[in-house]
């Protein structure tokens, strides 16, 4: 194995976590690495955890500010949130506890897209990073950096921290090296910016390695911590009926002449559905098949094996636990078949509404005009965040938004009069697919929205309830654009919030 | 003066608007030209006004929907709507007979951002246009069109259309030819699109007509019918407030290092507001300003005619009556410093992100977390639409939202605690000014922004009325980061509905 760090001015700053840690001030802005539970430092967060925790005991103000690319695991968001320190967190987390500090008002979080984030801190919307703590997987003779098995915003915290930690991980594979493709003309800020020249979704523009200021390096630790991989579960009848309805719409799209038989550059979210899609594209006879989306998760690792994924373009892994040793094993052997990127790039608007993206993304909650809540329970309650469905619905060719019709045994349903908060707009959403079928909205007015989601998205228990409430709003509405009784609009909400439960009694 | 229709193929087929009108059936799909009041047919859309009156007073079926640019003029969207016989309309309207259609539900409309109408048409979001009514300015001798005052989504319609139906404007000055810039590889589906090759404002990347095939021209029209130009009111107070404010923070971006000295490329929606701030810059000591807008209205002119914007790229006019009489005067010398583009490359995302776009849009309301309401009147009632407020604020490097704080005399604020529809998230919107003052959101979390915004923007008389609400919500939210009271969160739209004032008693 080849020495993991290359150069000799970075070994030289070898230290360990708790020594990088005690570097960092009270007050600081941190730009970190992860997304997706990928490539985060290990060592560093609960180091810097323990230093805030022993600070805040003895009754000293200590509270940080945190970036990442997305989302992280327990190590980083865990331990930082648990000391009740972060101050400002963005742009995407879904741990739990850092879900709690958020939702209990103690850590502001500033929720955004996910391609925006390093172009608003380069902007001044945000405090620039004082730290940049950044995994990678190794770093090479002259001084550039291997990234690991995310690239997130790890270009723009390196160019624009002040100081520079790194954390370089044995445990990601070597031959990572040659995966990655960051593209730096991006990053300028206008009137200097050019076309992003990605034409195909397999298109290299840029370098393998991270450039890194070596006089702003001020401390590199060693870990060899696996990411935080999680399995997937067991594919549910659910998901495999969504994962069918838009199967049975793309080959129809393709008989249609709309798209190609190979279809279009694919993006989804991460979880079971998508994961059925993608088992439901390993069983069909689609070929030649590419995908341009955030994340690589387990089934494009299955259609990359069977021939059928000719390149999947995204900026972070989300494996599964025996996947990331797959990963690990055959990096030389993926990395001719995915190219990870800055997530600038992997969620760019301009090379999504190119490219003609098909996007398929999970929600919180439709309404029956095509509104699409992402983000808050309830209206009030923050789940994750918006994270890159905004970046891929905005600009898509066609954009899905995927959900079973019902949560919390029945007692939730996703579809409702009015969505307490939305986050895509009537004017983005194209197709909303529950396990009752597929509403295709394109082209649509907004009363003939309702007639097809009531008809084919809600489920059996609550279709008459929406019905009810859609009849009576066109009934009274003075104004039939949008019908509704405002007084009512939220009160399935309201209802739950009460009794435990959408369902009228 | 040169003969307007200088091709013998096309001044053969010269005819009566009403003998045009008599070539297209019950149920046809029509896109015209026109947007903004400028560039629409001004002969046949009466003429088949009639066509349609006479058939449906017989009793007979006439049914036909339109596709435009955007907004017409009484001669378009007001005739067609008068006959009742508008089954469809899509993108933008802002006809009061029109609006009468779709509020009373017997015209369905369909709301689309006005950059992706073109490709969603050729996607088959919506029926293909049977035929194309487009008005140009002259016809060359080798039978390609001078387009008029807009382009619109022109180039579009006469691809797609059947049949094509030209009005031939003599109103309109000769000397427009060479200002507008006809982009086409833009029109070309997934997969095989390129990118627009804009880097600034002024960039020409087209030719200087549109192409038709002459095989599919049906009919054409003469007129000298002038365009719908409506004076602008003098500046008010307010808007000369909220432009000042707008001002003073385009300075402080400035001397901030933000943005260059000359700005960035200005969009700005139509109105009374846009013209207080260009009155503004024009009295600024700012220079080389440039625009990347939607629309030229008076304001431009006489920034261009200062020697202080440099150039301004748009897809139409929206001129005061005086104002268009001096374009059509000295079209040779505008067209040195105007480009027209396509609707889908004025306010294409892509180069709106590339140029860093700074816009500035009105709103219909705002709530206290920066969500925006554009079209939806107590959550109800279509305005106008979306309009191309979607295309830059989502890609802007700083997007704004402008109003008076209060309407009606102050029976309705502006601000309030949850918008009754939403258009742009809580993601998108970066600045909110009123009379009262600016909201800077860049970068904050929703409870920082409705401090913000209940400090700046509400109108004294609703200040206390929403300060009550925020913090109630938040005193009484289970969830903090966005604390709502769902019972009383679209209270103050329920109130003027029921009392004519969102003010408590």
């Amino acid at each position: 194995m080849a020495e993991r760090i290359a150069n000799a001015s970075f070994a030289s700053k070898v230290m360990s976590a708790s020594d990088a840690a005690a570097l960092v001030p009270n007050g600081a802005v941190i730009g970190f690495s992860g997304f997706t539970g990928s490539g985060y430092p290990k060592e560093f967060p609960p180091a810097l955890a323990q230093r805030m925790r022993v600070a805040r005991d003895a009754g000293e103000d200590f509270r940080i500010s945190a970036y990442t690319g997305a989302s992280t695991a327990p190590e980083l968001d865990g331990a930082l949130a648990e000391t009740g320190g972060v101050q400002l967190r963005s742009p995407y987390q879904s741990d739990p506890s850092m879900r709690k500090a958020i939702n209990a008002g103690t850590t502001y979080y500033s929720d955004v897209h996910l391609s925006f984030m390093a172009g608003q801190v380069a902007a001044g919307f945000f405090p620039k990073p004082d730290f940049a703590v950044i995994e990678v997987s190794a770093i090479t003779a002259d001084g550039e950096l291997v990234p690991s098995s995310s690239v997130g915003n790890n270009r723009t915290w390196l160019e624009l921290a002040d100081k520079v930690i790194l954390e370089v991980n044995s445990w990601q594979s070597e031959d990572l090296r040659g995966m990655h493709d960051i593209y730096y003309p991006i990053g300028a800020l206008p009137p200097n910016r050019v076309p992003v020249p990605i034409t195909s979704a397999g298109d290299r523009i840029g370098q393998a390695t991270l450039k890194v200021d070596p006089a702003k390096v001020v401390a590199v630790i060693k870990t060899s911590d696996p990411d935080r991989n999680t399995p997937f579960k067991p594919i549910d009848d659910d998901s495999r009926a969504i994962a069918n309805y838009l199967l049975d719409f793309l080959h129809y799209q393709v008989k249609s002449g709309l798209i190609p038989k190979n279809l279009l550059p694919l993006q989804s979210g991460v979880g079971n559905i998508p994961n059925a899609v993608l088992d439901g594209l390993l069983h069909s006879d689609l070929e030649n098949l590419s995908s341009y989306t955030e994340v690589i998760q387990d089934g494009m690792i299955d259609l990359i094996d069977a021939g059928k994924l000719t390149v999947a373009s995204a900026t972070a892994f989300s494996l599964s636990p025996d996947y990331a040793h797959k990963m690990n094993e055959n990096a030389a052997f993926y990395r001719k078949h995915i190219i990870l990127r800055p997530q600038d790039i992997s969620n760019n608007g301009e090379v999504i509404r190119r490219l003609g993206v098909i996007s398929s993304n999970g929600m919180i909650e439709a309404d029956m005009y095509g509104n699409v809540n992402s983000t808050h329970v309830m209206g009030t309650r923050m789940m994750n965040g918006i994270g890159g469905s905004g970046d891929f619905t905005r600009s898509a060719f066609i954009s899905c938004f995927v959900s079973p019709s019902t949560a919390k045994g029945g007692k939730i349903s996703a579809i409702v009069p009015m969505v307490s908060h939305v986050d895509h707009t009537e004017h983005d959403v194209h197709v909303i697919i529950t396990e009752q079928g597929l509403a295709d909205l394109r082209g649509l007015a907004p009363r003939q929205r309702a007639k097809v989601i009531i008809e084919k998205c809600v489920h059996p228990d609550y279709r008459e309830q929406l019905k009810d409430y859609y009849e009576r709003a066109c009934a009274t509405s003075t104004f039939q654009q949008t019908p509704h009784i405002l007084s009512e609009a939220l009160s399935w909400h309201e209802r739950f919030n009460e009794t435990g439960s959408m369902l009228q009694a």
